[in-house]
């Protein structure tokens, strides 16, 4: 294991920083604000796209990009630890276009698009030009149970007709998103894991209707979104499905890999500076005649996030060093763990955080809840806790198994 | 110790469940609706008024009132099963004329108001006319302790004048409120707990600023809401001060001790709720062949939050009955402990049903993922957890001391 | 619910703290250095026959007789504080002949002993002259699951023959144990809960051969100890079966519920010693300039020892009002709620105290290790936490079900 | 951050792993049986001799000698995971010569011994045939606080005259012993690190009495053993002083960093070693009609475990590789850190497989309670978590402090 970042990763760490501090965190209430006029939210606030030109600019740009799909990419182990530092700022990703479910979606359409598909939509999402939803959980069902998807895309002549109910499709309410990945079964009949497919929906063909988008914790995720959406004989030509029918399952898996790595890169970065935020609270409130640095509670409750913290990057380190020297495959364990691991560390150290806040910590005076209600939602996104430790304790019985 | 609820409690907990089953649940979502009409969620949802006058047509108005100030009225043992009912539901208290902070200012009024005040502000509120706040908090200091406060009450003639700056004064955003009480300090260089005076400020005086109104994670509490509000010369006769300078702290300690029961009654009803929520969701969802009711680790949780809300229930009666043949002194560290105990197990109770609930826990297709966010402000409302651990600490080693 | 104590409780636990304070407490060192002279640990201190006879003269004996079993026998309320009393040291209960399992042994003889077997075990066991001991758990086996029970009752024309293994038989290794109940499968065809069988084996029965004592961490529990036990062809008249053939699960249900609640308040006692050591230790140290005890780390152990304890002391204590009221089925939910519950808030309250005591706390120099080990056995004696979580939650969840 | 363990490293582990198996493990019983023989523990099985005769033939000996000090010595990050493999037997570690706290008092003598006291003392340690025991706790005074400390050292001519009492000296019980390392005050007066020094005792010195050996858990942990020594009026050559007067705090800080981490890998071992047990037993037993294994409370148990043995021993590694890379001062952060998570998450695990044992996994038919009631100490052995964590809060509060 050699988590030694390479000089390329320490120049965009020092590169990424800077940015962050000189354009991302001073205008995150600027972003908030531009959101607010005028009542209605579900619109991009100028701001966004002035710093998508100047990270562009700077080449911060699709950082995401993977070494083995693109010359220039960068490995898992290089990526992680600047995916960290944009997550510090909850709109720090779609700054720098390395924002989910995009990044996914963008990897999808690399790996298995048509030269055609990539023209029209793999190069303007890498312009950051649109945005994309990936159309997977459904309200009726336990979605942690692939197999229990209801959506349906049936072959009728040239074309797949589809129908079903989706939500929490991540930039469904964005009015520049263009493209559906949807998730569906081309045959219930078939084994378990060959009953999916996915297929390229865009999003103004006739017979799709965002519905409505939902809250995190009562917050609206404006200008994105998180939107229910229904699908009812929606007809796309017979070329969009990806890979081809039964495939769908295997092009999940490739994608939930990197993006859950992602995930808990961004959130120990929320975590981190949750942990600075409370510091310089606990720094500058003063109660019964002594700062709150000095109250030993307080103090136990920083040295533990820091611990907590500290390991929780390593193990996503070393998943990341595995996903890159031994295969996704290979490292499924170790991206269960991450997965579980990450979310609940990041929860903690924002919890105490806002404690040290008092009121102020809940508002949007300061970052945390939302980053809290955000993390919160990791603990189910791309499959709960509970899903995983049983995937984590199924390997690790394997070899006492029958003995 | 008994515990046992009295006939009229047993007959008031089934007209409260019976109207909470009839009312109350079933329009939890015609007032977000109604509240959502229009695009300003600062008015009042023409549901809560009607509710408001059946619930009163039905005598279930007014709960709170304590035996030990009006005739009629109930022990703290007696509201304690009631105010659990309430609290089920985020529009409950309301209803019922039963919500914070206008309950403990009732109580300010009744114990302290001079007769004037008492036609003025009190009757419009027992009768639920008018909406009242309580400005103690402020944004510049730790308000836990309580000597920190910076608002100035300095006498002026036949006037005080009023300057400082509050926030998190709940109804604050509500165009029903029209009467403020405020904390602020008469004479800084009195001994410790003498510096505080509680005066009323009507909304409307000149000088009186409602700045903004605070979420709690991206929850607005719209039409109440949390306000900060500044206050500038604010000039009000001097008859409005409350018992007399140097005697706020005192009217606070007198304020928070049945203040904080209710709110905990109130957790524990969110948490049985929640409790009942996720037993249904186990019931209804199957993941991999099998109910969610059925796998151990969904079992584990439902058998440990009925444990927990079990235990916090008794200790909050306890706490109830202490308060009622002890005195509130002598019950102040139950009151501590309850204040610690039970937002920690709501908090815990409603984040597994969350978890049950998957991605639809945290939006408001359930009333989850908000009642978690109101008990999460339990945590330092009325002093944090911490305040409150430490003077249960000092009340446990006084007999060990100097021994 | 009423949980007043009645006079008499009241009476008892004046004259009980009395009694412990004069006589146990100063004695356990002497036990313990009696126990270790000679170089054989499996003898009978004689300051514990002393103690025993004071106890029985001054009325301190047998208090856990059930009011419904005999004449001026105590309801579950009333002996609940008074077993709490006891259990705050390890050798208490033994004194006031109230130590497990000769007190359950004790019940089962009271109510399916014949004339003959009261006379022959009873009475001595009344008196504290003789010791008996419980052989139910296997090493085989999950003894959790009382169907897996693999030691065999055979009628063999007037006499059954006993063949099985036991362990943790509590008493096996004490020189005075005289008699044993066996729990055994007379017929493994029966249905579920009727093939298990209860049969009295005297200790010097031929066949039976106590094959060693297990020690508890590093604990042996002389001179009691819990030993494992051979049985072979191991003969006994017929007569010795008790209620007869497959009522065995039946008595094991009965015995059972009221003995969780003993070993429940004798933790809770145990607690309650812990918290008061690690108040006076807390307020004896001083490091880095300060008492321990005005650490806020140490002070919150100490509050949230103190919350917890009384939580966990108001279930039991409602345990044992349902007990006395509504029976013990009716309260089997309750019962495996305090068994979860107490154990666990023991623990952590011993544990929090070793850590004041540093190196100390783990040493035989304080009660406190040998009362956490003690304590620890407890998660799994008379059934694992996992089992009775899972009961609570099914009983939980019944009403939910096929709605 | 580079962790790939070394050529060296790699074939060590499978020489070490090769020799448990053979050698340890097989005769962990051996040795206890032999240690009970004859009824006095307080002597060496011939067991342990002869394991260190083959463990020395095979080249697996004195491991521990840090590369600094020795040619052919081994870095921390090559040591860590062999200390880990060591530490999976509670007779690992003496059988390769690297158990604590000889390992410590070896480096003592190697970096400030004279070459007369390397001749004496440190060759038949590294041969094994001597053991020594370092006396720093007192049982009068916290000695987290190392100013607390109340032994004195005191200059009388050509003499150091001592007089202290010191507990928790691990092989002070044991025959073998031969030299103590001492710790007091030479000058109280002297500023707060320089009153203590270090100074060699040889056992046999007049004044010396081992007054007892103390028990953990009720572990004896003969033949080595925790023990309580008293120092009246004891006389040694004032060259026996270590450094020279003031020095002692030096030393023991350039002793205790390794010291911790060596604790922290073996504790891993112990962990992984629970964890192996865990699944073995989980695949074995059945409840209920299913195995262990299939309960899903089971494998949470088992993902968190590895989930939690996975972080800790990663940052382990992170601060072996500190060490060895910018020195134990900088990495003095990571050992506060590793010193707090470690020990509990040894503790986790363990917990969890006795659980999954039952009764079996608190007696001595496993080896798990034994490790936890080790891994328990750690808690305090070199400081309390307390202080670690007020450590690690201070150093993480620096870069806000006065901004």
């Amino acid at each position: 294991m050699n988590f030694t970042y390479s000089e390329k990763t320490r120049q965009l760490q020092e590169k990424l920083n800077a940015f962050m501090e000189k354009y991302v965190y001073p205008n995150e209430k600027t972003y908030e604000d531009q959101l607010n006029e005028g009542g209605n939210r579900w619109k991009i606030p100028a701001i966004l796209e002035e710093l998508k030109a100047k990270a562009k600019e700077e080449g911060l740009w699709n950082l995401f990009l993977p070494k083995n799909e693109v010359e220039d990419g960068l490995t898992n182990l290089e990526y992680a630890p600047l995916a960290e530092i944009m997550g510090r700022s909850l709109i720090g990703p779609e700054i720098f276009n390395c924002n989910a479910p995009d990044t996914g979606n963008m990897e999808v359409f690399l790996k298995y698009g048509t030269e055609d598909q990539k023209e029209k939509w793999l190069n303007p999402l890498l312009n950051g030009e649109i945005r994309s939803a990936f159309l997977m959980t459904e309200p009726e069902v336990a979605s942690s149970d692939a197999t229990n998807i209801e959506c349906r895309i049936e072959r009728d002549g040239d074309e797949y007709v589809i129908n079903g109910r989706k939500w929490w499709s991540t930039n469904g309410g964005d009015p520049r998103t263009k493209i559906f990945i949807v998730m569906g079964k081309t045959d219930p009949n078939a084994e378990r894991y060959k009953q999916q497919s996915m297929i390229l929906v865009p999003r103004d063909t006739p017979g799709v209707t965002v519905k409505r988008t939902l809250s995190v914790f009562g917050y609206d995720h404006a200008p994105t979104g998180h939107a229910e959406i229904i699908l009812e004989d929606v007809r796309v030509p017979a070329e969009n499905i990806l890979l081809g029918e039964g495939r769908g399952f295997e092009i999940a898996q490739g994608r939930l890999g990197p993006g859950r790595v992602h995930h808990c890169m961004r959130a120990i970065g929320a975590a981190e500076r949750a942990l600075e935020l409370m510091c310089k609270r606990a720094e500058s409130r003063v109660t019964f005649g002594k700062k709150l640095s000095e109250q030993g509670v307080i103090r136990e409750w920083i040295a533990n996030s820091r611990i907590e913290i500290e390991q929780a990057r390593l193990l996503t380190l070393k998943t990341a060093y595995m996903m890159d020297t031994a295969g996704n495959k290979e490292a499924r364990k170790e991206i269960a763990m991450i997965k579980v691991a990450v979310p609940e560390v990041c929860l903690k150290v924002i919890d105490r955080a806002i404690q040290v806040h008092g009121a102020g910590g809940v508002s949007d005076d300061f970052p945390l809840a939302e980053h809290w209600a955000n993390a919160r939602t990791l603990r189910f996104v791309d499959g709960p806790d509970e899903v995983h430790r049983r995937d984590i304790a199924r390997i690790e019985l394997k070899p006492y198994r029958n003995k």
